[in-house]
């Protein structure tokens, strides 16, 4: 069964280029840091901040298009880890099907907090399990 | 009418955090630049050199989403220029229809490289007067 998470903090470093977010077991303690590119972590904090940007950025384009496309996004979940990779998937649903798109985890969160309130994040216990 | 160009340069440079991508007349010799975020110069420069990622990109999980969601891109067109903003659109075809998504010009471009061919830019002959 996938435990549902929460963005718990974005941590940027000025040291070097590191960036991580920290998920959260939404009703227990367990936590860990998926490591993601500097872009997605500066559109995460942005959205966090509630800066809303003048044009459309990649992320509110994806959101644009598969609104337009009559897609509803349901949730993202982080299905796998191996070889220090994550693995994630959008789920959307149309026409009554749920359909799965595989994608980066930094892509499934910086997706969620696109929308309001956030997607839901799930994370795949066997994952937990592998973690933390 | 809008005029049908190609990506011609993508000028990045280690002094300054500009960069740009330059268009270039595809029956005629008008060109002009557009400048774009860093994360899009990188992407697009990451194309162009046939680099494959490892994992789906922003860009990648976009054209899969499209394509999942059964739509078909037809074409990009950057329609205006304003107040140092350049505005473009994404025409997608589904069911028969053409949906026009608002977008940047470096998410515009950016998706077309992804395509092979890539889809077509055009740009707004308005524009064009404007900036050559």
């Amino acid at each position: 069964m996938p435990v549902r998470m929460q963005l718990n903090r974005v941590i940027t470093s000025d040291l070097n280029d590191q960036r991580a977010i920290y998920l959260k077991e939404v009703e227990g303690s367990r936590r860990f840091a998926i490591l993601i590119g500097e872009f997605e972590a500066s559109i995460i904090n942005r959205r966090l901040l509630e800066e809303s940007p003048y044009r459309p950025l990649t992320h509110d384009l994806l959101k644009n298009t598969i609104d337009i496309l009559g897609g509803t996004p349901v949730e993202v979940v982080i299905t796998e880890m191996s070889d220090n990779t994550y693995y994630a998937i959008l789920k959307v649903s149309r026409d009554d099907a749920i359909i799965e798109i595989d994608c980066r985890p930094s892509d499934a969160v910086a997706l969620s907090i696109h929308y309001d309130p956030p997607l839901p994040i799930y994370v795949a216990e066997d994952v937990l399990e592998q973690v933390c």
